[in-house]
């Protein structure tokens, strides 16, 4: 395939009709080097058995998603989404990834208060960050689009992603810099220039914003080329900020996945090259 | 109806299985003062007509909605919005309201460039500010939600929409705080300080924040008191800001549309007392 897809990486859900094999196999056939991956897929086939099947196909595992939902005030729920990302820290040593993506969590049934909630992740990563770079893993806080501060992350910005990775050494808590979450964000090209002088770009991923959003709006990301990022124009930020490493392609789309996963993931390398790079 | 209504406005959306007539009634009935007008029914009864049937009902117009669509690029779109917009601001001060709510318009096919569109916007300010003013209306820019910045408005937080109102006298432009829009938004409880501390909150909305969202995302906003926004809180913010003006209750939403307006209306005076009050 034409084009430098040295710094390429597929997120797993952009092609989830693909099995974990089918997608190594893929990857090897376009020269995509990089795969991010999700915890189910890789627990139902097993971690180590995951880590052989990649590690064998040459591919690096750029990120794995997702640890996070960390905002819960009931003290037992607290403590199981602490274990539970301790887990996935463990699963990133076994994968050989050194970044685990947050989702950080939304508000609890009845609460209103952001700023608590999120101060309540700032607690659990207080927690959470040493044990993370114990095993040579980066806690990577990504900012979701406003549209999920509810439901999903009270982490609206790469600001207040910051505000919260600042408190921790950078080779421990960093953030994700998204296209499809902070595209429309005025203040966040200076948010990455802040992250990249700091060290905290921890993963850099690609979608692009394309509308109607679908019902749910979860499942509506833009294959890239598609919609109104000006995917370039962030993939140079990115750079200018210091940035060397994977670029990831994650999309959620019901659209897509009714794709042939072998294909689409072509589309995505190309799309990727004229729209990106 | 118990409590201070004295302040409440409806708009006329949040109960658009009213007629004009109906609404007015309706309002008289419950004890509730004030009403936000859209243009396309107020066009269809009449504008002259409107502006009699509710200022015999003793009612305050509060706002009409909307001018705005600033965005355009092509100079026979621009040139036909800017009239349009004129149109707007006549239809006010026949109203009898001085506000006119802008909604300012998305990216432009193939567009995407966000600055670029918030600078069009800024230039067919220029032109329609002094109109405005020289009819005693003031143009009030609404920043919409993230999850609208491509389709339907540029402007997504306080800080940017008040970015633009400052190059303008307050008398001319300001801003609309709508719950629904900002509330995610961290720095939007300065911004509203900074709004009120210059005269520029021309209109105060409330909608609460349910999910999950429907498709399109337009016909979502929530009763208030039904999700995740401490209106009280923000009504207090305002209010402290210096604001003493009316609180308008503007819902999209499909299955409140299914309800009996007449009921929906005391429902959501109710509400209005027990959750912002």
């Amino acid at each position: 395939m034409a084009g430098d897809l040295s710094r390429l990486s597929i997120n797993q859900m952009t092609v989830r009709q693909l099995s974990l094999p089918e997608l190594t196999t893929a990857c090897v056939r376009w020269g995509v080097p990089g795969v991010g991956l999700w915890r189910a897929p890789v627990q139902e086939y097993g971690v180590a058995a995951a880590a052989r099947l990649v590690r064998d196909a040459g591919l690096r595992v750029t990120t794995l998603c997702r640890g996070g939902f960390l905002t819960a005030v009931d003290p037992g729920e607290r403590a199981a989404a602490l274990a539970d990302n301790r887990a996935a820290v463990d699963e990133c040593a076994a994968l050989g990834t050194g970044t685990l993506v947050l989702v950080s969590g939304g508000l609890p049934a009845g609460e209103r208060d952001l700023g608590a909630a999120r101060e309540r992740i700032a607690d659990a990563l207080a927690e959470l960050a040493p044990y993370a770079g114990e095993h040579g893993v980066r806690l990577a806080i990504e900012p979701l689009h406003p549209m999920f501060a509810s439901d999903r992350c009270v982490v609206s910005t790469l600001d207040q992603a910051l505000a919260l990775a600042e408190r921790f050494p950078a080779e421990q808590v960093g953030v994700v810099v998204d296209t499809y979450h902070i595209w429309w964000d005025d203040r966040a090209p200076d948010a990455v220039a802040r992250a990249g002088r700091q060290g905290r770009i921890h993963s850099f991923q690609l979608a692009d914003w394309v509308t109607p959003l679908p019902a749910g709006v979860l499942n509506g990301r833009g294959l890239i080329g598609d919609g109104a990022v000006d995917l370039r124009r962030w993939r140079e930020r990115v750079d200018a900020a210091g940035y060397t490493g994977p670029i990831e392609v994650e999309l959620f789309n019901d659209e897509l996945w009714r794709r042939d996963g072998v294909e689409l993931l072509a589309d995505v390398a190309r799309r990727y090259v004229r729209h990106a790079l």
